[in-house]
């Protein structure tokens, strides 16, 4: 027998259908839940009817579609699989290289079971947490993932739970962490059933992508335990070592607990149990502190967040062209950078043109490692028009250079597939909404924020087109062409380089000096006993080294002679008195 | 020469008619801001000309509006009044006994200046703070205040700004303090045209009188200014010596630095520049502490906020037919009273069934004179059908121990106009929206809400009628009743005790202890050296009292004898070692 249980408080009447048989459900409880006890093995289609609606829906916390978001559910039991990593702790992650994937590009087959092949290619880099894109169940045949509907459900089409389970596994025998990214902010906007169920959204809050989810208003605790389970079966079930949570800035919640400190505070407690570290990842957009101040301080308790604005920062020396447009607006100076090096965030309260309004607080008294830094991510790359990736933009010698700044700066550094060898594919934007209208509003949307950096509507690939999909793949081969090859090689030995620094390894942002030149173009920051000098000018530049110094990596061919080193333009010299 | 200065990012066009000329304004500059420089002395009407619009519209800053919410403004010069109070520093908060009141019912004139000849009577009645409901601009002849749209300007039926500089100049003679309700949350529906101007609100979040106030979109910056300024305004220009900011839980705000934040930490800067005490007050929904903790403790710097679990727990407890009517279905049990004394929050973290969710959090390390608790106030009685107060519903003799409670409990009381003598009116809803529309859907509005409390629309008066307001406003005829005399001498008595008593005024919770029995339905606070014993049954009760102690007020004849005292029923006894 399978205890069947439905959390939904909206219909009067709840009926479950098993494989071809209709049972009536008892319920609701007070918490509004519906039970039904029934023979049903391991593999049984089933879903539920709702009231006198006709349509047999899928349960919202169904562990299997194996035939997409409008299908049946599947029964599933994770205790069917048999791991080989009962003595995995995880790394810590002050000391974290993240290698972000995304499973249907990863490789040709897009399956879990074909990135596993890789994981002695990414150890070998010197990764050590492998970040997932989303895998939950998403509509259509390609996706990146954000527009998931079914949030317990692995997508059938990577290999679904018994996949990622092998994935994670082989990891974990590789020395590898998973850390995975969830959407808790919002539904997709098909196949999305749970408004059938109960109030797991609300109309008080707007987000981009429709009504905000029900953090706070009536039912919420159900729609929090919702999330709270989704999070533990990731981690307990999937033996995930931590979750990157998708713009938690969209997560409005007014309640005297957050959603969020409350997920830290879970968290913490599960890791406890199970003898496992587990981190949590904010995507936010809040530039604020609080967001990954300890619960005990008053904050929300995450590990880390992402550092958009080290990324802009970058970008807009980088690529000179697209300073002033959009977000890019905002910076352009070498002054930026060195603030985000150490301060984290550019914007701590000061104004903001592309916001129109003051944005931020500082980060006071926090570790650096409570900050992802990256020049490349699925949405840097992807969210670009042609979905070119930063080589593609810049070229070799300015990648190189960036890619170093990322390794050895003082926050948690991350990497997007294909970066370490500077892939010769884009990452385009993909998705497969299986509904005209969905798929046409979501191209004037994509036109209309590509309009403010000036894109050209020409340029845009159709999301839609399974070709844009296949045209995102990367494409392996690249490794035996030279210029692949060497940039692998560069990013191989930054990442060694950082593994092996006490120095770099340093969190605290009162021990990193910034220097700079706007005027020549070159950065110079000092990490106890590494220095890095880049230089993105048309001239060499000439800087006094430290005492017992030695240049232990170089872009280009950097010189030390009598105390002075020279950096060629366009290149990055890493100095350090710490490592043969 | 006036200089005119302007926010109105939104026309490409404006211009400001000052008596009948117009005159073209310059502008918008970066932040929106458009400049005239015009012949204009005090007392001058003007008005703005957007664009194309043929409509003259008020200034949204406007200082005075004596033709009303649609009338022209009028310009007012703060430098023309002489204040008496040169030497006023204002008490301390945590030692106050509030008094709310409403200028327009406080007395028959309806006026500040008839409101004044009432403050000696304060004054020996024992109030520090005189709390005064929003006195900004409104539409109608009549109303709460809290669909307030001239934020700025005093209400001309009111007496304008010169007639609040006599009441608070005069308060400040006779030593008490003035605190002002203010509307942060919303504008009202009638005669707000500040959307002609800028992006005062937001369509992101809808509050439950419509969208949200814009505090963390584009131009918000100015959009907190306004209210900076508004807050700024009222404790420079006009002496007042602390703010009660309405439904703060309606502020939707995701900045790193939240508006509540900001505006704790300009007044308290304000503070040290005017040598005054300045205070701000929330009322807030969310049961959540960071309101109250200090900004250097992660929160919102408050100073207070009222505390309605305590009301709802002491009110199911002397009306018991109205328990599990509403939002007293969560209350009911001598529990909850006992719970709000001594933590304030009943609600703290547990399951609300009128909620349908878990609400709140504990209060840990904060004073009990961070909350404010009452029996009576504007809410409480005029959002009844009938706007009937506590006695007219339970009696003199349960109305006695009500008070007495409020008095002598450990967070900061609070009295509503009249409570203090038992007064004979109503405190009804009363406004006059000059919209029929507006009018009808109020009424629903009401008629819905009143129908969770089982209250007859039969019941209720029409909030448009004139004769509703009419009928709110004090007798103060009804002191030359003996029963009226009675409750004023009472509550005399306790205010007396409460402010000569050094454990009536100790915050820390610590120091309270409560017992009570359900069963026989009384309560004990002890409160270092004073103890308070509450009756509610229907049968003397008798407890141990400690030794040394003395009855030192009683609404009954209680007696002590051997170390017993007896308290008879509906009725409440105070002892003390501490007061002759």
């Amino acid at each position: 027998m399978h205890d069947f249980s439905l959390w939904a408080p909206r219909p009067t009447k709840v009926a479950i259908r098993v494989g071809d048989q209709t049972y009536a459900m008892q319920g609701p409880d007070r918490d509004g839940l519906w039970k039904a006890s029934v023979e049903a093995p391991t593999g049984t289609e089933y879903g539920f009817l709702l009231d006198d609606d006709p349509v047999v829906y899928p349960d919202p916390r169904s562990l299997l579609q194996p035939r997409g978001v409008h299908g049946p559910s599947v029964l599933y039991d994770h205790r069917d699989f048999q791991w080989d990593d009962s003595t995995w702790q995880g790394p810590p992650f002050g000391g974290a290289v993240v290698y972000e994937l995304h499973i249907g590009t990863f490789t040709a087959e897009g399956t879990f079971d074909a990135a596993l092949a890789r994981l002695p290619y990414l150890f070998d880099l010197g990764i050590t947490h492998v970040g997932l894109m989303p895998v939950a169940e998403f509509p259509g045949d390609c996706g990146w993932g954000y527009d998931g509907v079914d949030l317990f459900a692995v997508s059938h089409r990577y290999g679904g739970p018994d996949g990622l389970k092998r994935f994670v596994n082989s990891c974990h025998v590789h020395g590898l962490a998973v850390i995975l990214d969830v959407v808790y902010n919002h539904f997709g906007p098909v196949g999305n059933y749970t408004a059938k169920f109960g109030p797991y959204v609300t109309d008080r809050h707007h987000t981009p992508w429709g009504d905000a989810i029900n953090f706070e208003d009536s039912g919420s605790d159900q729609v929090r335990q919702f999330f709270f389970d989704n999070a533990t079966m990731w981690m307990r079930d999937f033996h995930i070592d931590g979750l990157r949570l998708d713009a938690i800035h969209e997560i409005v919640d007014r309640s005297a607990v957050h959603f969020l400190e409350q997920l830290a505070a879970n968290v913490d407690n599960l890791s406890s149990t199970l003898g496992r570290r587990l981190v949590l990842i904010a995507e936010s957009d809040l530039n604020n502190p609080q967001i990954v101040k300890p619960i005990e301080a008053g904050g929300f308790g995450m590990d880390a967040q992402w550092s958009d604005d080290f990324h802009h920062s970058l970008f807009t020396l980088l690529h000179v062209d697209e300073r002033g447009k959009g977000y890019y607006d905002d910076f352009g100076e070498f002054e930026c950078l060195a603030k985000s090096l150490k301060e984290m965030f550019v914007y701590d309260g000061i104004y903001s043109s592309y916001r129109n309004r003051r944005h931020g607080r500082p980060v006071d008294g926090l570790s650096a490692h409570h900050f992802i830094g990256f020049i490349q991510n699925h949405d840097q790359v992807g969210n670009r028009a042609t979905g070119d990736r930063l080589e593609h933009i810049v070229g070799m010698a300015r990648t190189k250079v960036a890619l170093a700044i990322v390794l050895t700066a003082p926050f948690v550094p991350m990497l997007f597939q294909g970066e370490e060898f500077a892939a010769s594919t884009p990452f385009l934007y993909f998705a497969n909404h299986e509904d005209p209208e969905m798929a046409r509003l979501v191209a004037e949307g994509r036109k209309r924020e590509f309009a403010a950096f000036g894109w050209d509507e020409a340029q845009l690939s159709n999301p839609e087109d399974y070709e844009t999909f296949q045209r995102s793949q990367l494409n392996w081969a690249d490794l035996n062409q030279a210029k692949h090859a060497e940039m692998l090689d560069w990013t191989k030995r930054l990442i060694h380089l950082r593994r092996n620094s006490i120095s770099l390894n340093d969190g605290d942002r009162g021990h990193v000096k910034v220097s700079f030149s706007d005027e020549q173009h070159w950065l110079r920051m000092d990490r106890g006993q590494v220095n890095i000098f880049a230089n993105l000018g048309d001239a060499p530049a000439s800087f006094e080294a430290d005492a017992d110094q030695h240049i232990v990596l170089a872009s280009d061919n950097a010189t030390l002679a009598e105390g002075m080193v020279v950096v060629p333009a366009n290149s990055i010299a890493i100095l350090s008195s710490e490592l043969q």
